[in-house]
């Protein structure tokens, strides 16, 4: 194994947890004496190809980076093409690890990140220049296969399920009520919106939930509404950004609401279903989508989470070292209850472009089954301390 | 004074910590030697006509009202007509309260609120009924004239800040950002928008803030977002929800949006102007409403307004007990730092009806005056330690 130099990058989405995996990849490569220099990116794989990288040893406070949401370096979203179809992008890559001596890449995001990390595999494996490469995976909507769940998938479920449970609270004070939808994020795989039953398994919850995983039909949809506010004036629906009708259309895709100057306005399948209450059953309704701050929450995490995301961190360079490259820091779980987990390494070529959704076993007709309890408490269990200044989470600052 | 029982009651919006004050309330009076029963209105004044009520020696883990938000209790938004109008309503009042020897009436609300204690005071005194009737304030939008602020506003705003800064931080991650628009609760007071800018002065928050206190002009707006966008690639604007055009109009009653069924859709300044954006500087857009979580957030509240709201209602029932009746129990500041307060009494009728809006001092042209933050940083001091079990807030339950 040459010795050399470190990057570290982050890329998709943001996460509430990606910068305590940042710590973990940081804090363990600047103590290990094989690995000199430590950069993170600015904004990923853009920044690579800039040269653009902070040197990790002249940042302050890193350890604010623990309870840092979204990407403290930048993120990015950039789809490498194959070496065989764009190999000048690859020879000037090549040229500045040459350059900067860069002996390990370790890259954090979810499936784009992991295809990366295999396109650059696939091109350094064609030439004699050694270098590391390992994903880490981070990405709430945790829906990468073959670990058992993702860093920032716990944290923005908590999240969601405390905020939920007080949406409930707020919605239900007075003696007739609305219906309440509220729209979580999850295109395909429906994990963040299911989690918001563990509100109602806690006594304070949804009343209906609707995952991309099943088909959405409208008609069915109006009478479950119907039936849940004649019995108790109120109705909270809990519903993914991504439900499908049996067709696999978006259901959000059937909106045709028109703004103030005439256009097509995007999204909101919240909005959608709430019109159609409206028009069906005379309902009031609300619609809350949770928005960024279901990705982004620095002041409820789950400490089981935070600690695995800085975990994954530290493995990354611990298997880099142990003169592993293309692959990706899993998370292998030996036992519910204690929980405990172990790190694995994943062939990042078996993670990148696919997608786990939440297994049929884990929902039944009306809601969620024990299976899916058992597996959703250990990620949510503790919560991680946060230091705050002057009454607001005191983040990390480059 | 008659010896005898007391009720409570909870009335308009729900807050994060409407239940803190009920708790002081509760415990104070069930200690005391001097009140019989002590019961708590299911549902404010509307369980009152219905003699609907819980008596407090038999609710089960009573501080645990601390932590939960919303109204424990129930609201209800009822207008009571005066004494003049509708006397009957009184009379029944009046042989309820003998019925039960209720001799203390606590009632925890904003403006309307304190109008029923103001009309039952009124009432009362034409009779010689014996009843302390006592208002405990409570109004996430701080807009209670008299008291120097109102329990519940610290803790919206302490929650408002943080996420605010956690938006922020997630709308910077790539090298290209869009316009954020988020929408915060307030009518007319614009105090909640204005908390915002809190994570400014810490470093990381809005670009723009538009209160209701000042005229809002669509073309200035445009300019200053066209102006932010253009240095930064990004901008974030945290609205009120109130903001009203130099007629006085809200800017949210602009919106002609027709939803997929042909209604006008309500509300929704920031999707308006996020429309108009679009329109007018062909820029990207993302709108996040704050919605109910800012209102009723179990997680994050301010350790100086949850004990302050333990506090009013504390006083309430000392302040009844010795002799008071028709007022409302209001916070005085004393110093800024080190922050004292004083707690005094208050004629209710000069807070009923009555509305506190930001005195401009506190605003400048672009932002907040260091005047508004020597008012707001005691607030939002402290957070308020949360039991939780099994990853989520325990809370209250009847």
């Amino acid at each position: 194994m040459a010795k050399g130099n470190l990057v570290y990058g982050q890329s998709g989405g943001p996460s509430p947890v990606i910068n305590a995996s940042a710590y973990g990849v940081l804090s363990k490569a600047l103590e290990s004496s094989e690995i000199e220099k430590v950069y993170a990116l600015k904004h990923g794989i853009e920044g690579l190809l800039k040269e653009d990288f902070y040197d990790a040893s002249e940042l302050k406070e890193l350890d604010l980076l623990i309870q840092t949401p979204a990407s403290a370096f930048g993120s990015v979203r950039f789809k490498l093409e194959s070496h065989i179809k764009n190999l000048e992008i690859y020879k000037k890559i090549h040229q500045i690890f040459k350059r900067n001596n860069i002996r390990f890449f370790i890259y954090n995001g979810g499936n784009d990140s992991m295809d990366t990390c295999v396109k650059l595999s696939n091109y350094f494996e064609t030439t004699n220049y050694d270098v590391k490469i390992i994903g880490v995976p981070k990405t709430i909507d945790n829906d990468l296969p073959l670990t058992d769940h993702t860093p920032g998938f716990g944290s923005s479920a908590k999240y969601i399920i405390n905020t939920i449970m007080n949406i409930k609270m707020d919605s239900q004070v007075y003696p007739k009520g609305k219906v309440t939808i509220v729209e979580i994020m999850g295109r395909h795989a429906g994990w963040l919106a299911a989690s918001s039953y563990v509100a109602k398994n806690e006594g304070c919850g949804p009343d209906l939930i609707y995952l991309p995983e099943q088909v959405f039909d409208l008609d069915s949809f109006i009478q479950e509404v119907r039936n849940v506010y004649d019995k108790t004036n109120n109705c909270l629906i809990a519903i993914s950004e991504g439900i499908k009708n049996k067709d696999r259309e978006f259901i959000g895709s059937l909106n045709n609401t028109v703004d103030a100057f005439g256009h097509k306005q995007l999204g909101g399948v919240g909005m959608y279903l709430g019109d159609l209450i409206e028009e069906k059953l005379d309902l009031k309704y609300r619609i809350i989508e949770l928005s960024t701050p279901q990705r982004a929450c620095s002041f409820l995490r789950s400490e089981s989470d935070v600690l695995e995301a800085i975990k994954v961190g530290e493995k990354a360079v611990e298997f880099a070292l142990e003169d592993n490259t293309n692959i990706m820091v899993g998370i292998k779980r030996i036992n519910d209850k204690p929980y405990i987990v172990d790190y694995i390494k994943i062939p990042v070529g078996e993670v990148a472009n696919k997608e786990k959704v939440i297994p049929a076993s884990m929902f039944t007709k009306t809601g969620m089954a024990k299976s899916f309890y058992d597996y959703m408490y250990p990620l949510i269990d503790g919560e991680m301390p946060v230091r705050f200044q002057n009454g607001v989470v005191k983040t990390f600052k480059i």
